[in-house]
């Protein structure tokens, strides 16, 4: 009988851009395939379930996506290449800390005719000059792919496929998955075609479990690599046993755990061998350090120990 | 027996905010009430239908809402006030141009010690030029203001609340519902605390039938406005045939109904009096013209009539 995984790839097609971006990714992972260079895969952002084919109507669990995309400037700054695989419309890395009218805001326009020119007000340059040079550094380098989804099933076809290239990096590929999967899905052939009529009446929407891709992708996929996963609970009593819990269950290194309420001050780093909080101090927020700077310091002094240890 | 929207009211809070934008709605509607100044409430992007109270998962009909943004700088251009309520992310107008990374490309930095300095590229200046005036002209003139909501719930706390101010409008008041709204939701009192567990096994969402408020809107909340309100299918042969009936239904004062696919090149106006289809050429649509231009055209027109005939 096929697994609950394999069955799902076999009943979902992938995107319709799924090839162009197979070969995006996989020259990207051959590209930087050098000795002792290290490359992580950070997912981000929720994922939707369409209610009906053509898609007017969706369950989602959309996620802002600051964790991911904070995370992923964190691991340019250590000289990781970065795969950015993310939700469409959540924020991505750099550019998130402009938004649109923010960014309006921000220009002068200097009209003279044919020499008009823009230019960004003075005591704007102090912020957004060190984000654009990190931004430029990473495009020139070539050091960041982004590749973006939005349903699940685009997900799933995408995740596979980067771990397929990921393989070439062994021990030297860290997963730091971080994209809000939706536990629940409607399967596709049960969607109808057609935007779903009320006057019809009220549908029973009927979702079925997400089959768990993080069992094969860690014992199939990229059984080499450091993979972290995440976890978002309401509830602070269920959060570390959850955690402990998917951790044996799918034997990978590391869970972080974390409260919806208090995501940005603090959360808990769990292991096989143990578990320790990781919290911002008042004055390290006033001072804008950001939570997901020393959380990528953590996950790298481990994929670090986990290299020496696993090289021969 | 109350009816069906009363109850919606009664049972639903408004947003925490709900005050503050109450009074900036009142503050933005009372300074433009000038004789024979129009303004207009263009609403935009989706609903959201929260899972958990806490929410981590909802119902979506998430829509970029290119439709409402571009609307609106359409109505600023006709010298209209504005008031854009709109769903938080959704596109918005001006930046809707000009998407993140599209906007760090533009930008040049000229490294400099502290006389850094960041300028738009030359051949960034023409695009970006008559966009960022437009802007600037309506923040100077304080003729647009900025409303957002996340659910269904801010939304139609927000809608009621712009309605009651803009009654002292009469017929000079338009109004541009755009936004799509979602047909189901789930009642406040039937959401869980915290987020659902699969280990619960799969959840059954029973959805029921959001209140039409179209209903006291017209008849109610601002019986002398001209009301437009919009309609989108994905089966053709439907379409018509549901805007003529939802005129009937409200008596407002205009359809415009437009499929899904093809909502960017063709829409069909439907009034008491007649219906006709407005389509772009696919010369106009390489010339770059944006649909919503005609659509403000005749919108307009069709409200100066109304305003001619209901002005004694």
């Amino acid at each position: 009988m096929a697994a609950h995984w394999e069955e799902f790839y076999a009943t979902h097609l992938p995107p319709s851009d799924f090839e162009d971006n197979r070969s995006l990714l996989k020259e990207f992972c051959d590209r930087h395939n050098e000795p002792g260079r290290r490359i992580v895969l950070v997912t981000s952002g929720g994922t939707t379930i369409p209610l009906e084919h053509n898609t007017v109507r969706f369950v989602d669990n959309f996620s802002a996506g600051n964790r991911g995309a904070a995370s992923a400037e964190y691991f340019l700054e250590h000289d990781y290449s970065v795969i950015f695989l993310y939700r469409s419309k959540s924020l991505e890395p750099f550019t998130r800390h402009f938004s649109g009218q923010k960014f309006m805001d921000m220009l002068e326009l200097h009209n003279n005719g044919p020499n008009t020119s823009i230019s960004v007000k003075p005591d704007s340059v102090d912020v957004l000059a060190p984000v654009l040079e990190n931004y430029k550094t990473a495009q020139e380098g070539g050091k960041i792919l982004y590749v973006t989804f939005t349903t699940l099933t685009d997900y799933f076809w995408l995740l596979r496929a980067a771990c397929e290239c990921l393989t070439i990096y062994g021990n030297r590929a860290l997963l730091y998955l971080a994209a809000a999967v939706s536990d629940f899905y409607i399967p596709s052939n049960e969607i109808p075609t057609h935007k779903i009529q009320s006057s019809a009446g009220v549908p029973n929407i009927q979702l079925q479990l997400v089959p768990k891709m993080l069992a094969p992708l860690v014992s199939l996929w990229v059984p080499h690599a450091f993979v972290v996963s995440f976890k978002l609970e309401t509830d602070e009593n269920i959060l570390i046993k959850k955690a402990r819990e998917a951790l044996n269950k799918y034997k990978h290194k590391l869970v972080i755990g974390n409260m919806l309420q208090t995501r940005r001050q603090r959360v808990v780093f769990v292991s096989q061998e143990n578990s320790y909080e990781l919290v911002l101090s008042r004055e390290q927020m006033l001072n804008g350090l950001e939570i997901e700077d020393p959380i990528v310091d953590n996950v790298i002094a481990s994929h670090d120990q986990f290299v020496s240890n696993t090289t021969s």
